[in-house]
């Protein structure tokens, strides 16, 4: 038997890891690293071994990175552009876990955030381990989101009484009738589609490299916000080469 | 200036505290606790007391207890309930802060969860900061949610590819339209709002007492499940005397 842990490591500095995530760390025998194309991959390959340098010793624990496949952004059909995407993951961690994991050993992959949310590890991991008949075992350690993150840096909650909380994508939030939307958390959101929310009575709460050193936050009425915020994220993702950023759109409401 | 942390100390183990919220509690003078009625208070109480004694040493720490104003769940208006419950948690804070908390110290309250989702005591707070003429100062330490909990526990994700999740009370489930119901995690359900999504194809993976050592999990097809666990909720509450459970509805799709 084989076992993978998927260990959510919260989003970014080692301070978010819970006791949990730390001692499962201590069991792990090979940590699998999938190393993505784009100019902040050292950084965010950084970030990760920073968590496993501090708890387990400088060095002292097996790494195997690979290349992760890259998705088919221009593909025309996207539910089929990403099918490939997951097939092409698919036979990489089939390959990972046979070539690189001995049996009776622990593997893991330290995953942004926590592993259930906009994360198609669990479903790729769960499959593996559902045909190998009983020779492959996983299992979820939660970390802290970027989602929480956000909440707790505005100092805000997510929600107001019985209000419910949509967590959704840029594409969703691109397509979506504004009219349904009281608190959506839009995360993966590729092209600014907040803007599409002006005229809306809508406040924003926008983070970026929430839980990391160079963390940014910027909240108002997105009427007023929009063209501050758009040349912001210009201006950091040019400097940085990159950028991870979620936020919250809330309809204004009368205050009881 | 006084400051109140608010401390997501996640479902219940002291190991899903993170790194960030251990480190906080040793910065805390003074730590609140709001004791609710019922059955279920020494328990809910004593894993509080079981973090801080584990982290700050046997009761070494400041210890204030106050009983927690109740919820009229019978009132006839909703909203209006909910306000004056509000209102009396309130009052209950602000003379806590005053009486309890010295000039330069810090309060916390340890919260179930995070303190962002679903438990207003962020509102309230940060209400009381922005009215003290700059003395009282607050943050939020985010905490594992028992919405990842349960996802971690079943070892599923809570979405699946391009779709939205939806986070959401019992009363909401009670009253919307079924179909409009993809993926959503029900929180707060007191009435078994499950039961009206039968001859749905939806799957319904419910979690109780998550991440707690009486953890139940319970999956399957709502059309098959939903008189077990209707049996195995009351069973419980009987035996424990409270109950607390969270879960996910989840339309059945085809698979690609």
């Amino acid at each position: 038997m084989k076992k993978i842990f998927l260990i959510g490591m919260g989003p970014g500095l080692p301070e978010f890891l819970t006791v949990q995530a730390i001692e499962t760390l201590k069991r792990i025998h090979v940590f699998f690293m999938l190393e993505k194309e784009g100019r902040g991959k050292e950084e965010l390959l950084r970030m990760r071994r920073d968590i496993l340098d501090l708890h387990l010793g400088k060095d002292a624990y097996r790494l195997v990175v690979a290349q992760s496949p890259s998705r088919r952004m221009a593909s025309s059909d996207y539910n089929e552009g990403v099918k490939v995407w997951h097939d092409e993951k698919h036979a990489l961690f089939q390959r990972l876990i046979d070539e690189e994991l001995e049996e009776g050993q622990n593997g893991a992959l330290l995953l942004w955030g926590d592993p259930a949310i906009y994360d198609q590890t669990v479903s790729l991991v769960s499959d593996l381990a559902s045909r190998s008949e009983g020779r492959l075992d996983f299992e979820i350690v939660p970390g802290i989101t970027s989602v929480q993150m956000l909440a707790a840096r505005h100092r805000i909650p997510l929600n107001r009484v019985g209000e419910s909380i949509t967590i959704t994508t840029g594409r969703h939030a691109e397509n979506c009738d504004p009219a349904t939307i009281d608190n959506a958390v839009v995360m993966l959101d590729y092209n600014a589609s907040f803007q599409r929310f002006r005229d809306q009575d809508m406040d924003l709460y926008w983070g970026g490299y929430l839980g990391c050193e160079d963390e940014i936050l910027v909240s108002g009425p997105v009427d007023e916000i929009t063209d501050d915020l758009l040349r912001i994220k210009s201006e950091v993702r040019e400097k940085k080469g990159w950028l991870m950023d979620i936020y919250l759109l809330r309809r204004r409401k009368d205050e009881r």
